[in-house]
């Protein structure tokens, strides 16, 4: 009726921008095995269970995030004051990019390819131009490094593990970004499926550095949604001030502290997954057309030997297997493939022998 | 170690602001009558609680929202298309003003006060200029309304029935903004508790109205976390595609779908409160030292006419009573009550009469 045209509410950059493409369970999820999501086949802590069945409070407004804040800190060795919490680490990369200056201050954030889709993704909707350095995969041993020569005032976002490749960032790498004042962000989703340490430690030493982390894939709780930043605590502080409250809801909160009270069962859980995927990519050597990456995370990035990832995609999903294959040129010749149980494992096994001989 | 300054980094108007003050539990929530926070005292449909603790996949990635936007569609007569969600109505607002243009592009938000403090926050951070027009409280028996002689591009936001003084934004007034090409943002997170219509109608007819609603309250479900807004499919396109993934778990899209497919039981509940509160605000105004605003929401604005809102909050509190009370101002002289069960309500009730003889 009105003379409105919505494009002069919004902001110009936002106008074209394509959604960031989620997975879908298929209609039958329990007829297949879901390998495309990095998620945990052992799922939370039955103490995480038995207490949220128990809860009965969904009316209610979340509670106060702090004791779950004094508990992760506890658990890492650093003050509450270092956290900043979030609806999954997404939440949490998403809340510091929108924070970041951005394109009308000259802003520059800086990452590699191929990694997680979100840091470009976070970029273009908060109006921050990133540079994405291509990476040849599985480039070194002992992980990856990034080396920039750039003006002071740019921003680095890492995963460490990466993913989907699986390579940590070479500390040495992140040593010399760090000192040269650069505001580096890691994202250690993955990290307790590697064999090399975190760098949360650092964060003391630097207050140039953020690193991330999150409950989904080693706490089995993806689905509750919980996150968290350590970084120094003025940067922490101003975070915590723009946050929108009641993000992180009773259950996630429960959910988070029971599972760092019950970290003997769920690192046990870590090294079957970790057993699994060496055992894994032991076997996947021996096939002809396929090749694993070395990982350090709860997947593996495999490189086809023939026909269209698209292809060996259907081959799996007709064989009730799911697996994560992405449209970027970089990895048109490659498919993700998350660690499941042991059994599970052997029948993706048999799965890719078939497709190889085909 | 490094030269490093978190100010060059993050955009200015964002390094002093001071945080949304979120609602704490006491430490023996049990002893206490919650009132503070307009939730429903009778909880969620019991189909909800019971389908809730049969779910166990904590360990997934939640699944896509096109079933609850299908079924909120058609429980409303939109089309999906129409629909953006985002955990609480909160999440909603917040992902439309960092949508809008802002500072950069002398975007101007306008609003009235007393309402909801999560405007004004949410303009702070998305770096909006917000007018907050003074409105005298209970100014007219059916609802409020606001003027405005500004140039046409500026977004207005309003709650009907207003937190926290409980009254709708009249229609008359509603409509002439919008005829006028503003962007009208209505938020009726209450609006179920009220006996005027809802204004979602109208957004098939006014492409610049955006209604935003919630399952929180009517729904008992504040603490899942499912809010969302409807509005014109261009607008709605635009905010799916920055909208992050995985924001609202599997848990509350289920208790989302069940509460629309048991309204009746959710519904005589809300009936239920509409008539405790009538019998409330009844009883009240036979006692001197309160007075109550007539309200449409599942709460009651009280003037008190003796003491500071801190002593009478301090009286409830020692009732073991929880009430709410600002720091503005303009409601200085004020209480928010929110509407429990009956029984509860007569609790409030004696204390109120204690308070009142003292």
């Amino acid at each position: 009726m009105s003379n409105f045209n919505y494009k002069d509410y919004i902001q110009d950059h936002l106008l074209n921008i394509n959604g960031y493409k989620s997975l879908t369970y298929p209609k039958e999820l329990s007829d297949f095995i879901k390998l495309d999501g990095n998620e945990n086949p052992y799922g939370p802590s039955n103490k995480v269970t038995d207490a949220l069945s128990n809860r009965n409070d969904y009316q209610l407004y979340p509670n106060s995030i702090d004791e779950l804040k004094q508990t992760i800190a506890d658990y890492l060795n650093v003050q509450p004051s270092n956290i900043v919490c979030g609806a999954g680490a997404d939440a949490v990369i998403n809340l510091i990019f929108s924070s970041l200056k951005n394109n009308y201050d000259d802003m520059q954030l800086a990452t590699i390819t191929p990694t997680f889709g979100m840091y470009k993704h976070d970029a273009m909707i908060n109006n921050i131009d990133i540079d994405e350095l291509e990476q040849e995969i599985n480039y070194r041993p002992n992980g990856y490094y990034f080396d920039v020569d750039a003006e002071p005032q740019i921003a680095l976002i890492f995963a460490s593990p990466n993913n989907p490749t699986g390579q940590i960032m070479e500390k040495d790498s992140m040593l010399k970004l760090l000192d040269k004042g650069h505001m580096v962000i890691i994202d250690e989703a993955y990290i307790k499926f590697s064999q090399y340490q975190s760098y949360v430690e650092l964060t003391k030493e630097y207050s140039n550095l953020i690193v991330i982390q999150t409950f989904s894939k080693w706490a089995g709780l993806a689905g509750l949604r919980i996150g968290y930043g350590i970084m120094n605590e003025e940067l922490a502080s101003t975070l915590n001030a723009i946050q929108q409250p009641y993000t992180i809801t009773n259950y996630a909160m429960e959910a988070a502290i029971i599972s760092l009270n019950d970290t003997e069962y769920l690192n046990d859980n870590v090294k079957k997954i970790i057993e699994t995927r060496n055992n894994f990519i032991n076997q996947l050597v021996d096939i002809t057309n396929i090749t694993p990456i070395p990982s350090e995370g709860n997947f593996v990035l495999c490189h086809l030997n023939k026909g269209a990832n698209t292809d060996f995609h259907k081959f799996m999903y007709d064989k009730k297997i799911l697996i994560r294959i992405y449209s970027d040129a970089i990895l048109a010749k490659y498919a993700r493939i998350s660690i499941g149980t042991t059994d599970n494992m052997q029948k993706v096994l048999n799965a890719i022998e078939e497709w190889d001989k085909k």
